[in-house]
């Protein structure tokens, strides 16, 4: 992982490692799942590279499936905030096209397919340098009234 | 949480904490997800008694939807594996229904549906003493040829 050479059209969202020092990313997480994120300029998804470690495995050598859903769902809940919308999660439905190997960097990609008053329609995928998918999910996200945040 | 007391009608499946001591459950995971599994004996379905903790938090003082989501995979594999069917993860649905508290300690239960052919459906729920369903899921896992298993 080098942070310090982004990728050329991504802006890096450190900011979003500061908000989630919990389950899913945060340092604490090195041996179970890294993850960096950024913005992508062209279309404003949510991009991200992650590495699943020895902690994340499910199958031998591989990422555990509920990793994987967990790294999908917290990605497209970021899509939403990303693209202004402070939601929660009501419904994720998750696809597993084929073994992740652990240590290998995956990329991500999350994206706000569709708004319907405050129900927000997510897509997200997991795949590789070649383009396929190791896991993908949709999701439906509610978004919440900003009086309901407690800010 | 009094593993020292199992309930009436559930037998302690001590050997799964073994073969799991990965991204779910295992002791590695005390602040973040403990659970217990037993087979519930008057049907054969896994039953668990889980606590999520401060490094499972999604929204401010519950469990992260991603933890949630990882646990009912995980109950629903396990489940298969119970009843005799070594499978792996094709695709699940998660819904959540309401915040699941920090602490509190949730009934899981996962049971196969369906077989047909390799193809094995499930469901799970995570639910209070009350029966009303923090979060719920449904999958379908595909069973391995034990030549796969490399056994």
């Amino acid at each position: 992982m080098t942070p310090e050479a982004p990728e050329e059209g991504l802006t890096p969202l450190t900011g979003l490692e500061q908000v989630s020092q919990t389950f899913v990313s945060g340092p604490q997480n090195a041996d179970r799942i890294r993850i960096r994120y950024f913005s992508r300029d062209r279309d404003g998804a949510l991009v991200g590279r992650v590495q699943f470690g020895p902690q994340a495995e499910g199958p031998p050598g591989a990422a555990h499936g509920g990793a994987m859903a967990a790294v999908l769902d917290e990605a497209m809940g970021f899509a939403c905030w990303l693209s202004g919308r402070p939601v929660v999660a009501a419904r994720i439905e998750v696809e597993f096209n084929r073994p992740l190997p652990l240590g290998l960097e995956a990329r991500l990609e999350a994206w706000v397919e569709a708004v319907d008053g405050r129900k927000v329609t997510t897509r997200a995928r997991l795949h590789g340098e070649d383009g396929l998918a190791y896991s993908q999910g949709s999701g439906v996200y509610v978004q919440l009234d900003v009086s309901q945040l407690g800010v």
